[in-house]
């Protein structure tokens, strides 16, 4: 059996190293048209803010790992056609000074080409100094523009965004980050939430500027300024797009696979419309677990967990992809911050009544030092059951982030969950833990709602009685 | 409505607070007969360690802070009568130089007594530097002796042993730790994770001395030694006996309250025999969610759970407590290890089957600076069922095991458990989670097992086939 496989990201190659794991026979042959394959991109702005000492680091595995385990990598090459009646797919690659075409043929092809970056239609937005960011080329050319750099906005203030700005103010720059919604991380975070963040880089000294779009870039051949809806023109040297990324879905369209309302649409075995074609990752469209709706999942997790489902299909072992909550983690400065499920926004835009329990409490015991603010949102549909989460503080977050995720997808209500058995160490925890103080919040606003429904029915009914007496 | 709570700990405050969070207008007197009430026993090592700055700071609440919230609390007294057909209990107190005696009457009695360090029966445990360890009092002296000492015993291996020992360590004395049992933490570790964290507390110079029984102690009015097994007689400045805690039920005895095999028992409302009497904390016995056996839960964190659910059920509101997983944490050094459900050992003890997924991974990307060594291991009964989990690391443990907690508790499979999501970036986790290969690991030790069923049976089939044709 051969299978190709296009895309040298996470989900491109968990998808091949998986196969491998199930099956020793297979011929594998990864192609990807970037020069490195295995890094990880959500790693790039940790080299800008030298948590990370350089790009190489970030590269996990070189071609040469991969063949050890008999898996064909070609890098730098260009897949040109999809021939899905024939289960070819032809590609260019440079041998020395020719442009050379060949051919492979598969019995599978899983589709992994991830996402590009998007770039907002405007005026100068191919300038020098104005950068994308998604491979560790775009992060060393932002990187050495920095070096000889004093200011920088960065648009978007998404994950990326952030993450990106702390790493430019850590270089030395002086930084903007500016959004078009009124708020900062408005996927994952309500605004409530988002304001702790907010408040949190604002002190760390990153200007921010909400709600207002970007409406050009100013220079000549060389980015000189920045203009917001009707604001005066921001001089800065440099401008960095983080204004999300878009499914990658030329391969598939070739290919003749069927598109869904985002990206490319698979089934629960990460199958696509043509049967032995498979596609994982940014590329493809997933369904929300709460709303049922297809959405996208542009994470690094869901890629290697679409690409264990992807693998085990094709060697025959039965296996499916579960609808996505989007749990996802971010680390700015010192502060990290992660959202699980719906946001109390999302779920009002997706006619979904909720109620939400809120704490704010501390990492450790109270009088044990170093203990950390932290502040857990929790929200709940009129029936108790839970359906998204949102926690911020200086440490311990992921964790937490995940036992929510196990939570909603265990459809707890807030009520079993304020009864569950949570560990407690004074220099690790509190001895009821932030996260029960949400559910218990949950449950005493749950309980007033019914309380006042009830008088209300009470009145209702006192003054139909009224009446008719 | 007039509650008197006999116990001034996590279980007897938390009962009385949460009385009056639900109801305004009970009387609630709290009755106990130590100097100081609301402190955390768990942080008494952390101050002898240096981490917490002194003993004051782990007091958490004065009695006259409760009295803000209209509770009475009468420290120093002692309850000598629960005159259970009266409603009344008698107390001594001591009024300036005289010992008064005083009656309280009650429409609901909470115990709350807690546990007594047991001292194992033997010659010199009553010693001048023989030290108990339960109240801040025990703390106050054990860490004046240690002052003026330079080597300590340390007797018990459990996490106040373990706690204990390094808080010696950290004042500089030599430090020797043992255990009766052929391993360290044998209540919540198997030996292989003991043995993790054995090796880390010797690094860190702590001697430890397994599977041999402490014989005596040593000395004329003073300790000078103790002899272990047949061995020769360590010589010590003093001997800490970290031995575990009885229940104190002397109280309840005297109100006719139903012992059971452990403790005090209850029903799921925290309600004794005795109708008007509930009982909370380490004086209680509880149920085990896996074995469904009663047991023991000496936690401050189950106390707490306990004390909710006694008060809820004091003030008319429906409650009921679930039994327990047993979910712990401690911290020693800066290794933190913790663990919920069954070990291997106890479920084997219990005759339950089981297979074990392991895991060892890092707590960040590999490439990440300061990413630490983390060991997992996950216990799944033959069907898959998730029934235990153990975790060490320098760091995130405490709410790694609170996921495990929940997702034991919703009875989960470690085929579900894998597929489940959790979040990601570099900083703070990898981008498959230690927990999660601990949980593919346990699938394919499954599948390994079954297939191996299989071929038995096949080859039993083909046996018998041979031996019909």
């Amino acid at each position: 059996m051969k299978v190709v496989v296009i895309g040298g990201g996470a989900g491109g190659l968990s998808t091949a190293s998986n196969i491998r794991k199930y099956d020793e026979n297979v011929e594998i042959t990864v192609i990807t048209r970037d020069e490195h394959i295995a890094y990880s991109p959500c790693a790039i702005p940790y080299v800008l803010c030298g948590d990370v000492d350089c790009f190489e680091n970030i590269i996990m595995h070189e071609p040469e790992d991969y063949l050890e385990r008999n898996i064909d990598v070609i890098i730098q090459a260009e897949v040109v056609e999809v021939k899905e009646a024939e289960n070819t797919i032809k590609y260019h690659l440079q041998e020395g000074r020719n442009d050379v075409e060949k051919e492979l043929k598969y019995d599978y092809l899983v589709i992994a080409t991830g996402g590009s970056p998007f770039i907002p239609p405007m005026e100068g937005c191919y300038l020098d100094g104005v950068f994308k960011i998604r491979t560790i080329k775009d992060g060393k050319q932002i990187m050495r523009w920095a070096e000889k750099s004093k200011k920088a906005i960065v648009v978007g203030a998404g994950l990326i965004g952030l993450e990106i700005a702390f790493g430019l103010k850590n270089m030395g720059l002086d930084v903007t980050v500016t959004e078009m919604l009124p708020q900062i991380v408005p996927r994952s975070l309500d605004p409530d939430m988002a304001k702790i963040v907010q408040n949190y880089i604002e002190k760390k000294g990153i200007n921010v500027i909400l709600g207002t779009p970007i409406e050009k870039i100013t220079g000549e051949t060389q980015v000189e300024g920045a203009i917001f809806g009707d604001e005066e023109e921001i001089r800065t040297d440099m401008v960095i797009l983080a204004t999300g990324v878009r499914p990658e879905t030329t391969m598939a369209k070739m290919a003749g696979c069927d598109l869904g309302r985002w990206a490319i649409e698979v089934n629960e075995k990460m199958q696509t419309s043509v049967p032995n074609i498979y596609a994982v990752g940014d590329c493809v469209e997933v369904y929300d677990a709460i709303t049922g709706h297809n959405t996208q999942s542009p994470l690094g997790s869901t890629a290697v967990r679409q690409a264990k489902i992807a693998a085990r299909n094709i060697v025959g072992i039965d296996a499916k992809f579960n609808p996505v909550l989007n749990s996802m983690v971010s680390q700015v400065g010192n502060l990290e911050f992660g959202a699980v499920g719906l946001t109390k926004t999302s779920a009002l835009q997706n006619g979904i009544k909720v109620i939400s329990g809120k704490s704010k409490a501390l990492t450790k015991a109270r009088y044990y030092p170093g203990a950390k603010r932290i502040d857990v949102k929790m929200i709940c549909d009129i029936k108790g059951r839970i359906i998204g989460c949102q926690i911020i503080a200086e440490e311990r977050v992921a964790e937490r982030v995940d036992t929510m995720s196990l939570a909603i997808a265990q459809e707890m209500t807030c009520s079993e969950l304020a009864n569950t058995e949570f560990s407690y160490a004074p220099p690790v925890s509190m001895v009821i833990d932030p996260i029960i103080l949400a559910a218990e919040d949950a449950c005493a606003k749950l309980q007033r709602m019914h309380k006042r429904k009830e008088n209300k029915k009470d009145s209702n009914h006192n003054i139909s009685n009224n009446l008719k007496s």
